[in-house]
């Protein structure tokens, strides 16, 4: 069986925390799980040692020199090679609230939220693009031609409210404009990840609404039907990743597979 | 005859001084035109020696105390209306060029230019919205309906290669990723601002490929049947914006008044 390698970047709580429980019962995966802070992530600390698939990093987004780092560790303990990379980490904005009109919106939030929501997953690509060019597509559709095999899979956890075409409620400054410029990331990954032989299909997925400190806020807006756990939302999610091949790079995925508009 | 108010913002060089000029033109047209530095901006300071309908003003869009005091300026001078407002303030990177690869990434060329393309807007909007709100639809499409009326029209500079949709050819990251996020601030302020009884009309346009400061390091690359005057663009942008109509808002309009995906 044929080993593959997973990063799961923001992995302490959440999404991402179940994100690495699920890959970690792959029996051919190495997980790689990075956070801020691991000696106090409980849950992922247990997570690790109950398996013995799962290793953990330290990794803040809004420091590239963690980023520098990890690559270093990739590069010498999994020879450089990547086959899925998952950025999750993530905000609303520094208060845990979206904005509600213009007149809270406040630079200092903005570049706040666009550091960890959008030049967080860029950099993390900046360092890793190349592991998963080395990948052996162990994640996503299997293909027997030649011109649709992948080498890995990036995924950038984006939100719906970051499409620009589907909004019609506005508000949420920080956040709404964070995730529409990090579906330009995920643009722009496509193409340059995409060219040559070893293609890197690059997507933006939106989980859902799910039930996670960052919307715990806004809960009792949500209708329970449509309100997701983190484990149901990672089986749809992962479903979606299966089933991606080399045509569906730069798009932008609900949990349910449909396409969402930029 | 009814005065009509426009404010152009970034209006020192390019298309801003253009359209300084353009309006300037307008004999029921009072034009407020910003830039950093106006002691130092000889043609804007040219233009409004020539005429009596210009007034210059200095706002860094990077200071939100600039624009704050050129919002008490309006309030007392011009009664707190304004009928349009262009954004035009924008730089391709700190460096000039835009990056060709993820190697050339680095997030403080990421923020300086959101602060100046995206970020700016945006705070201008903040302090200026209401001023549109108070605006005696003096520019944009006439209507008799009532439902149709509009009272302001909001113009932020875009670019093509700051739609996701678009986009094939990748790189560029600090300005696609801060012009796509600039198109979702046009389409949350076409939502704050266009609520109620007076609307704002918000676009994000496209000048085309223009002769200016900024394309100058890539005039070899477009065909010259492709590049444009200023004069000529902002004669094609005036065009678009005389013909909008409160259906427009939200939307993203090339200089020839097509439609471009976000
Ligand atoms: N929940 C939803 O309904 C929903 C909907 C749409 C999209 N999303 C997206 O899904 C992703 C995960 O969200 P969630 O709901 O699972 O949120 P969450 O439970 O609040 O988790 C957020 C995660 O981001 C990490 N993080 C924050 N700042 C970081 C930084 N500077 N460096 C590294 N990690 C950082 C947190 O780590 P610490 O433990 O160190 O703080 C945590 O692991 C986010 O990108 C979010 O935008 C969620
Ligand atoms: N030229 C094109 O082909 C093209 C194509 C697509 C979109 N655009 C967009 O059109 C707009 C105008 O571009 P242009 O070609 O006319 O460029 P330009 O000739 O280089 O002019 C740029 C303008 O932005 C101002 N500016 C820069 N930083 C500023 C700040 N912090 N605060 C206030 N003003 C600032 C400059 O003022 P100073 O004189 O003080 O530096 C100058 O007036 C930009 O938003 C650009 O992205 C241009």
């Amino acid at each position: 069986m044929n080993k593959v390698v997973a990063f799961v970047q923001g992995a302490s709580r959440g999404i991402g925390l179940h994100f690495a429980k699920d890959l970690a019962k792959k029996p051919n995966a190495f997980v790689i799980a990075s956070c801020r802070d691991p000696d106090n992530a409980v849950n992922l600390q247990a997570l690790s040692n109950q398996v013995n698939n799962v290793d953990l990093l330290r990794i803040d987004v809004t420091n590239e020199d963690d980023i520098k780092h990890a690559a270093v560790y990739i590069k010498e303990k999994y020879n450089s090679k990547l086959d899925l990379l998952i950025n999750i980490a993530g905000m609303l904005s520094p208060s845990g609230r979206g904005e509600t009109s213009l007149r809270e919106v406040s630079v200092q939030a903005l570049e706040e939220t666009f550091k960890v929501n959008t030049f967080g997953p860029l950099l993390v690509a900046k360092h890793f693009g190349q592991f998963l060019q080395n990948g052996n597509g162990g994640f996503g559709a299997k293909s027997e031609s030649e011109k649709l095999k992948h080498s890995g899979v990036l995924v950038n956890m984006s939100a719906k409210v970051g499409s620009i075409g589907d909004n019609s409620l506005g508000g949420w400054y920080s956040y709404r404009l964070s995730k529409a410029a990090l579906n330009m990331v995920t643009k722009n990954l496509s193409i340059e990840l995409g060219r040559g032989r070893k293609k890197v299909i690059c997507v933006s997925l939106h989980p859902g609404s799910v039930d996670t400190d960052l919307s715990r806020p806004y809960l009792k807006s949500i209708p329970t039907e449509r309100l997701f756990s983190p484990e149901y939302s990672v089986s749809c999610l992962m479903n979606v990743i299966d089933n991606l091949n080399v045509h569906d790079t730069g798009k932008f995925f609900s949990w349910d597979g449909s396409e969402l508009p930029y």
